[in-house]
């Protein structure tokens, strides 16, 4: 019964469908060995967040990204 | 002054404009009902999440509603 | 499958037991019916947030209450 | 090390990219001030929702606005 | 860089210390792996959600584990 | 109205009542300054995470603490 929330960056970073299918399985899969919880409950839903949107360290992901 | 955020399935499951008037009115009003909170200061959220990016049972949504 | 988050002032305002129940009941059948979301797998979550870390209008709930 | 989540309204309303940058900035640099937290490890998202999809007294913004 | 919010039952169903320690590992390795995200920067955070507060199919926590 | 959410270590390094209202007011006035948000209606809520439930670098906080 476990609820999941993944944010990532999105944009040109976004994981693909399948990197997408691979996370849910395996977050589901750790939760059901390390905690014994239900798989068939269990949600997970992943955000693709803007790089504009996303600051770390004071700056935008997408500034921090031009600086290197 | 309640803070309510809804997550459903969006793009071809996405609710209308209609549904999610419907869905604010009906949350704002059993939080006044049931909590008798003030109705003019609730705040409701409604996210709309790709069915790739949405997993229950270890699978995608998208992989689920293919299977079926 | 929608996923529903609730934060309400917790501590002295606290929602009881009852009301918790009436509120995931609630709710669950206000998406069955707007969205015909299968209420079986609708998860609702209820935060209790302490008065002192809730802000609304610049000053903590806290605050509010006191200046009444 | 906080992690810092807004929510505003997105669409004709969206902040622009400088707007974005100066939120992040200035969020990282209040949280330094007044928790002495380390501004490195500070991460912002901000959200930027659609009027449809954001209620407040029952209604969504979308709504209010033409009401004006 | 990603961040990852994980609810599960508290109470008398909360994890262990040890057991919170082995998904925090797990979930920064799977994001590692599967999407080459740097583990340094990786966050998570986990929910204890008290049984009350929990529902799912229209029910609390609490009142399903009784009926059973 | 803006809704934002802050989350900081709790217990022994959680903020005192002082701090919680200084980061309500920064947090509010810094957007309506930016984004020209109606100070009124913004929204702040500060979740204290216990230092076992967040990790980062894949461990948690209370190994990375006793480490140093």
């Amino acid at each position: 019964m476990p609820y999941v929330n993944i944010k990532v960056t999105g944009g040109k970073e976004a994981p693909t469908e399948q990197q997408k299918a691979e996370i849910i399985e395996g977050v589901t899969e750790l939760l059901q060995k390390v905690l014994h919880k239900n798989s068939e409950t269990t949600v997970v839903i992943i955000d693709e967040v803007d790089m504009d949107n996303w600051g770390i360290g004071g700056k935008t992901v997408t500034a921090r990204r031009t600086m290197k």
